[in-house]
């Protein structure tokens, strides 16, 4: 049998390995600095518990699992019974109880809803763990992918989108990546319905921003025109679509359009009041900037978009969206303010505001623009040769002194030619070997060899921990 | 609907997390001292891949995901016409074609074969990621759980070998966790098979070996007689269960016992090998001790069992068992040699030998022994309370310095009596808080306190990244 991979999975190699946990350490870390705790729950949930919670589309994407024990004469009965239930594309619990995680919201809302009398209000979460989706595999989708959410709920506070800018920007600096944070507010998009005749409008609204790009303005007015807007309202919608400028102006534009409408005033304050706040930190940096790391001086650019929607039925307040600079791909980060986290699981009235990194899409970010560090490949450091029986067990007492220093060495694991051991250290390309033949026990040496600049010298057995494998 | 976990799952909240993590960080840490290298593999297998790995048992124990699409036609029929075979407990690819992850070995396995010409060999990984099993939960047995592997493929060499006892020595020491590392080699169990009459009664031995506790060396006798062995072939087994005393004493009776016996010789000498060459790191500890971290002097046990069995039918040279000493709990690591990693998926001989990890039952000691550091619970250091907009808004200046300090830092989330916030910082055990209220803004001050001593005393705003929230 040749084996292979289930469509849309992947291995992940050492270098690999390596890299995202760059990525997934330099999130976590900074995550902790803001009081963010972590949280981890199980891959599978019960199917009810997920189920109904995504749509339409995303019922058919979840995974499920196959109960086991089918071959138990009572429970075949049982799925022979519900059977037809699945060929409509149903679920029936005879064959399927459990299912994957979906994403990490709902895992987590179900988390809240079971531990609500314990937890200490606000609760600051983050988690980070894959989920999976049946989707069609293509370039940058996979079946398993990682999610990685903070979110802080029992709070309406501000403050909160406050410290969550913050942390999108002081990882993207760690990152050494330029981003553009675009903001918006849900309530700003509920006063245009509101002005355009009324909630149930909010569909057309979106529809219209979604193909400006595609269709430009002339057409979407046309659309508009069909679907029964006023002219006074198709001018409103475009007025509101060709907002530009600066924040500031964008705000001002904004609080014309929206004077006297009581949810749109509120959004745009609230908008407002992220965009001035944030920037306390351009203001400090005017301290000692050689003494302090670069998260204090703030790199990347906040920017108001009217048009940003984001999970329209989700949302209720702030919206953020993450885009790189420089490079074409999708949004590598977004989130936002809800009201009701729990209610769905008999616990209402739990507000929060969360954001999500996409951290596939920073991987392939940071490999197309060359942003790894190069000591993120922290393999072996050296490997000792083997040369013979006591040549390497005296090898392994040097190398147990250097391994208790915290140095990653390696012995060759058979006698072998000279050649041999060298490639293998190239391959896998280990810094330094170390040589201790039948000559080097007997004068109580160990030569050292730099595969980098080819230097070599003798070393004292007792000098070795004293040596800096560097560079 | 009241939300609750699938059975046999757990979520992990922060403390337990961070626990866990310290095992983990502990074990991958001197993973890498050894040269081993990280891999992942997807959550999912084809079924095909796992299927017939692990006896009849581990096939009903798999979690089979059910296809997606089912509610298309075609499909559908496809599904009717396998349905008979689920009903028999097969698995009907119209049905199912993938399944999760049993273990860390098939999957390994799996990539070796489908990587084997990329691959430096010999080739060292680890990998710890969780399995699911479809078992029956109970006390310490979960559906869910982690497995910590570590693997060297590629070598016939014994080096590999001395190299994983000293890694598990090395695990222990670091956790402060004296355990007894118990050897034996199949060899010498396949020799007692060949001096009974034959390799089929592997089977006889290995069933006597596990009822000699429960039933007593008599009823063995009994029993093995029943079963046609003769008084000779008897005596010798009852010799072999006997076999006590110090290592050296083992092997010198294992020696006169398999005397002429090539099969049994070489398993002595590989065991033996082992023994004296573990004993190098005890000869070399008369370097400075002070200077050096613990791993220097071994603290745990190395003791030959020459009943210890595990997979028989899977090991062919060298196995390990770790055992925890002065707590009653299961094995808390094991592994072992063997032949033929690869051959199921194409590519044969591709000899290894690995270890492997008990990290559930490692937390479940280290919980009763009250064995973990006090600092694993690093959670946030100071709390900032919040006294009013300009105030919070000084304070969130203050926090981003000590943030990118290092200092975990958390605003309270809306202003509030100094009550209500200090009671938070209690619930979530943050050892400082910071406060700052309108006088303090005027006279560019914050009140530090410790929460633990009770001491406070005022600091100004500019001298705030100098103190020292220690302790």
């Amino acid at each position: 049998m040749k084996p292979s991979l289930p469509q849309g999975t992947r291995d992940f190699d050492a270098a690999t390995v390596r890299k995202r946990n760059y990525i997934f350490d330099t999130i976590k870390t900074v995550f902790e600095l803001y009081g963010f705790q972590p949280l981890e729950t199980p891959a599978m949930e019960h199917l009810e518990t997920l189920m109904g919670k995504y749509g339409e589309e995303g019922d058919k994407l979840i995974f499920k699992i196959l109960n086991n024990g089918l071959d138990n004469a009572e429970k075949a009965e049982k799925v022979k019974a519900g059977f037809e239930k699945i060929l409509e594309g149903k679920s029936s619990t005879a064959l399927t109880e459990r299912a994957l995680r979906y994403d990490l919201t709902i895992p987590f809302a179900r988390y809240v809803a079971m531990n609500y009398n314990q937890l200490t209000m606000p609760f600051r979460r983050y988690q980070l763990q894959p989920v999976w989706r049946a989707d069609r595999p293509q370039k940058g989708r996979y079946r398993e992918f990682y999610q990685c959410d903070a979110d802080v709920v029992g709070s309406k506070s501000l403050l909160n989108e406050l410290e969550l800018v913050a942390m999108y920007t002081t990882v993207f600096n760690r990152l050494n990546l330029p981003v553009e944070i675009r903001l918006n507010n849900r309530k700003i998009l509920t006063a245009l319905a509101e002005q355009c005749g009324g909630a149930d409008k909010m569909t057309t609204i979106a529809i219209a921003i979604d193909k400006l790009d595609k269709i430009g303005i002339d057409k979407v007015k046309e659309e508009l025109q069909q679907r029964g807007l006023s002219g006074e309202q198709i001018d409103l919608i475009q007025r509101f679509l060709e907002i530009n400028g600066t924040n500031e102006e964008k705000l001002a534009t904004l609080k014309a359009i929206f004077s006297g409408n009581e949810t749109g005033e509120a959004g745009i304050s609230e908008l407002e009041y992220i965009i001035e706040t944030s920037n306390v930190k351009r203001q400090t940096s005017d301290i000692n900037k050689s003494d302090i790391s670069p998260d204090s001086y703030q790199d990347q650019t906040l920017v108001i978009d009217p048009t940003l929607a984001r999970g329209l039925n989700y949302y209720t307040g702030t919206i953020f969206e993450v885009k790189a600079l420089n490079v074409k791909i999708g949004s590598i980060g977004g989130g936002g303010r809800y009201d009701d986290l729990t209610g769905l699981f008999g616990v209402p009235n739990v507000p929060g505001v969360g954001i999500s990194f996409g951290v596939d899409r920073i991987y392939d970010v940071l490999t197309e623009i060359n942003g790894f560090p190069a000591d993120v490949h922290t393999g072996t450091r050296v490997l000792f040769f083997n040369l013979g029986t006591a040549e390497a067990l005296k090898a392994f007492e040097l190398m147990q002194q250097l391994r208790e220093k915290g140095i990653a060495v390696e012995l060759f694991h058979e006698p072998s030619k000279f050649d041999k051991q060298f490639k293998y250290a190239e391959k896998k390309e280990i810094p330094f070997v170390a040589i201790l033949g039948s000559k080097e026990l007997e004068s109580g040496e160990v030569v050292i060899k730099n595969l980098k600049t080819g230097t070599q010298s003798p070393l004292a057995f007792g000098a070795i921990t004293d040596y800096s494998f560097a560079g």
